[in-house]
């Protein structure tokens, strides 16, 4: 029998926080009632600020990021529309598929797994697109199989240096309210992200940002949607209402983490996201093992995606984390199967948490036949965590 | 300020069972973990039950009611694909737009709101479609709009008797759970529910049962779709996974609710809706006012669509209620607005609680200008419920 | 099998809000903290506020409201101390057993069940009491067995009409934070209630205001004490400590609790009390059924005790409405066992349920053989909260 | 701003399991309900086997530890009775100086704090005690503060080598349900513990359990009491109800508390206290620190008390901890006040958990001046944890 938490070091669903669980233990009530929008007015309102958008339209769609996925597609685009996408992982690999599925023609730049969008090569092309035939470039700012940040601010120069007018889509499922990510600034037309990462909620809700342009895309864009329509919400929305029932519960929590977001100040979050990975980090290098990553320009504060040494199997890491140390570590997907494990570092997260999991995955290392040193990754860890402590986190009047 | 409970007469979301609370408050978890299938295997296996379907295929789609809608429709027909449709609510109505939207051919019968399915007519339609050209017929079984439930049944008879193939659609969102019904019986190939319902959880699934011959249409539907693929579904749940990041806190909730579902007996859950909604209706008829649905065997045992005195503004019945009394009724919607008030009385339900909605109802009738009798519902109601209460619901040992 | 709500109609425990409920689904934390004072001390200044005393002391203790009449006791008199106290309900009968057991020679005055205190018969044994023989003087200020409310100030003023100094002990378990209650102004120096009860929280703490003269008696009271002893409560308290282990949960639910009662206003929540009540005391008569409570005077705004008809058991209504109709009254206790149960008012309530509590009588007494007009109570009620209604509860901005 | 978990590493509170939090988290219900002591009559009967005893009786008083140890005392003993006491910590401490303010004539043994219960001068006076004057011998089994358990069988066996009579209390708070406790076997009479230590569950709850001799002794012992009165509670408690209104969302919570407990198999759970305990103790050895306790026979398995180095002040381990690391780590209590900080490890709790205490001790300690190798004491840990480690904790079907 377990006993003690389940430490949980997936890339999300990620821990939520205690007050965000409060929140969320509500009864139901009616989404119709007159003062329904007071609660969800304000979440609009303070999700344009985690996605750094003053002029953009926030929708929440009962579901997941890859319901928001669709929902920006068919929303701006029409069938048979060129795109221009690239493959780097298991989730940049989705969403190809998915874009092919629903009918575009979509042009696809592989690169090797471990590295991040080939900017250059974005900007080659579109360049090369003198009749503008590409109507969306689409970049998974996060990839969350292999743990690489990819350079979202360097496609919109790419596109603005030859004047390219093509929509900029963004899935910023696992870096939205971790990562900096900042829609106007970067001019991202739609930009994707989920409830269970960042935003430290239970899956349930896609969370797509819209910029004007964008909106205006949608007035004319002829692909089949009707779930996904941006006018039935846009119109509901503008009340604080809803065209089918929202899972309010949710929005509870919503409030609740987004007022955690703001009091810890969205740039901290950053910060403290990019110093407790840093630690993680350390503590890989310190085990002698790989990341996926394979730049340190590329390295992902959200999620350490690590290779295991050749003879050892990483599902037999995750098996024996989650069987006998009570874990639960990311696995490796697809090509990466048997390869990696992940580290989910994001969300709700302090020192002792990434100490945790670098402990326990030393065990499962070591258990699985690595030749990990104990302790050795933790140490490095706690040496970065000791050098960069705040002086004092919370302040307690003198005795 | 309010105080007290809010008593929650929407027909959903219903209200939730304490234990199915419970059982929704749970740090996240990992969805990719080894043992994760105990859990989401047991679901499908016992949401069959509640469909009533052996060889039937349950979803889970993270969504809504409207989402397994679009499912339904895009797993299953190509476009420009003609269907045979009734409108006569609000829901009905929403279900002929989406189908148009998503590029179907619609038949469309419209039959005043308070009536139901058009049996006859659909036979007629059926039985002169001699090509085959009707690929699929749609029923909404609860028009949650009007308070009405059609014959199901009676539209399998009529496609039987002309040994029609069409497929058979059913908006069950406000029925199943609540309101026989039966899959493999009456032959469905398509039934839609919701998680806020009958099944007494918050909303944030769409729950979808899809018989063999539809399953099969999937395969070969050209319909453009992918988040909401059956195939990409279908080849994860069959070992309890998914193919996207499902909510679940709701699947330890829906195991819960479940569990309690069996615990009384399905046929016994879907008597006590009809004993409980009939002391609503003999409340009503005390009062002197009418319902919407326009005869006894359209009366829907989940939710009663009340119109007010022709001097009475149901909005402002409504409004009193929830600003006064902290009770929300449903609205009246679309056409029927400002002139019918809803209660629902499905899900987690006792006498004591639909008692409650009639002393409220009188008290924001008479505030709102109607000549209601204090009392006079209430009366018939619990006579009703006297007459009809089981000797002792609970077994307790003798003192 | 029981669904829908529990309707919980006991004089206390009392129904929890929801958001007290969810304040106190906390993980536990260390009660030595150096902010753990953050939490309690603002606990204990705005107790006072509902004692409405200004310069007492509040103790908290782990136990329930009876610990705190021990508390009170052991603390501030001695061995073989005369006290004077009148027994008229059940639990003022059992605090004159404690007071015995504890070692005191109890004056008793019995005074039949349904009046209250004898405020004359005080005055004349305390102006009788010419040595002062008398220590102190009890008062149980709402009887919850017989719901009697008594006249606290009355016996304030007799102890001042004679310049008599032995201490004013109040039970004011099911008054306090319902009914109004003064503290100082009465001169009241031990004042006793619960979690249990108006501050709608589960049960678990005893709560008991000591006045600036008790505490001083306490410094030299021999009566053995050690889990009650105030000093040591006293000494940690001033930081915001405590002795022993507290429940630190319901701490949390008590700032919500509290934040709630002063959100309302206090004055408003007796108002509150008060105009409910009257609606379910005027729904007894409409059933021609007799309270206990002797007198309009002695009406307690917190609990009901109704007397069933000579031919009616009582304990057969509250069985029936538990076993069928999943409601919880109370019980008759001693000597009105079976001729009494009793229907709480208190805590966090509204119009409908004081509504489902006299429409769940009606029919729990018409199944027991009682002639009740079914909704005649309620029509009363509804009459009564109708012509009392407030304009409007809460402010919704215009559509 | 705290992120994260807040790591809870204090000897009690501890941490609530999940189960238990969901299961306490339940509406109020009537205490008087026919059916409560199907809840109730359960508990007793499974608390008797966690104190493993057979014949006892067991009592569950709303409060704490410390009002057990007073209910023990004052139900069983006489004003003046002689007692035999040691005093070794704080605790021990605090139940003499209860003692002797109760009344009793208590013979104390002083002992260094770091040692345990002086069994062989107990036998000492015991044999000496001719006349059978001492009445009780108390025993403290687990000294929280210096992380001490004492030999208490061993003063069994004391007390039947001289045929001596005397009552045997114990004060297990901190042992009960954690480590080895034999009620019976041992011949323990008065057997005290609380409900927020091995039983997993908010503090609010003192239990005790009571053998046949003390409970007749209690039908003859003079000592005043009422509140804590064994009569009342035997009476009530024998179908299930309670004198006084009882916490009962922490029956709930202990229901499913004693199932964990039971599932996972009482002998288990001391083992495993016992193994994660040894990992801890491994790692304090490796920084090159010492216990309180002198010797390992004496060595707590649920909480280690840890001497900083003479120039580290022990309070400032812990407030670097609480304030920059979210840990709660125990206060050195009196006398080691500034020379000891305490890791509790009690309860719900598995390896990952002790290793970010210990690795959050590091920071800690280091921080405040110690020289501690980062990841030195959990490389320790590790080491024993994987030498130990089930092959298989849970069972997943092969894939």
């Amino acid at each position: 029998m377990k006993t003690g938490f389940t430490h949980l070091f997936i890339p999300g669903p990620t821990n939520i926080p205690e007050p965000v669980r409060q929140a969320m233990n509500v009864p139901m009530q009616d989404m119709r009632a007159p003062d329904f929008g007071d609660l969800t007015l304000g979440l609009f309102k303070d999700l344009k600020r985690v996605f750094r958008t003053d002029t953009g339209t926030v929708f929440l769609f009962p579901g997941s990021g890859t319901g928001a996925w669709e929902a920006a597609i068919t929303n701006t685009l029409n069938p048979g529309d060129k795109v221009l996408m690239s493959r780097f992982g298991q989730f940049s690999a989705l969403w190809v598929e998915m874009a092919e599925r629903l009918g575009l023609d979509v042009e696809v730049i592989d690169v090797a797994w471990g590295a991040g969008c080939p900017v250059k090569e974005y900007a080659r092309r579109l360049g090369a697109d003198k009749k503008g035939e590409i109507k969306a470039v689409f970049v998974t700012h996060n990839e969350t199989a292999t743990g690489v940040t990819s350079d979202v601010e360097g496609v919109r120069k790419a596109l603005d240096s030859c004047f390219h007018e093509a929509l900029l889509f963004v899935d910023g499922v696992s870096s939205i309210a971790s990562i900096d990510f900042r829609m106007d600034e970067w001019g991202v037309d739609l930009a994707v992200t989920g409830s269970q990462k960042g935003l430290m909620l239970p899956a349930g809700l896609g969370v797509l940002a819209v910029s004007q342009k964008a909106m205006a895309a949608s007035k004319t864009a002829t692909m089949r949607r009707a779930y996904f329509e941006f006018s039935d919400m846009e119109k509901l929305n503008a009340t604080g209402y809803f065209p089918y029932t929202p899972p309010t519960q949710l929005f509870h929590g919503l409030r609740r983490s987004l007022d955690r977001i703001f009091a810890e100040g969205l740039d901290n979050v950053i910060a403290r996201h990019h110093r407790l990975a840093e630690g993680v980090r350390r503590g890989v290098r310190a085990w002698g093992l790989n990341l996926v990553a394979e730049h340190p320009a590329f390295y992902s504060d959200t999620v350490s995606a690590i290779r295991t040494p050749a003879d050892v199997d990483a599902r037999e890491v995750i098996r024996i984390g989650y069987e006998r140390y009570n874990i639960s570590f990311g696995t490796g997907l697809a090509q990466l199967s048997g390869k990696v494990f992940r580290i989910g570092h994001l969300g709700d997260l302090n020192e002792g948490m990434c100490l945790t999991a670098l402990s326990l995955a030393e065990l499962s290392l070591a258990a699985a036949g690595a030749k990990v040193e104990f302790g050795s990754g933790v140490a490095a860890a706690q040496k970065w965590y000791a050098e960069t402590a705040p002086a004092c986190r919370i302040h307690i009047a003198a005795e």
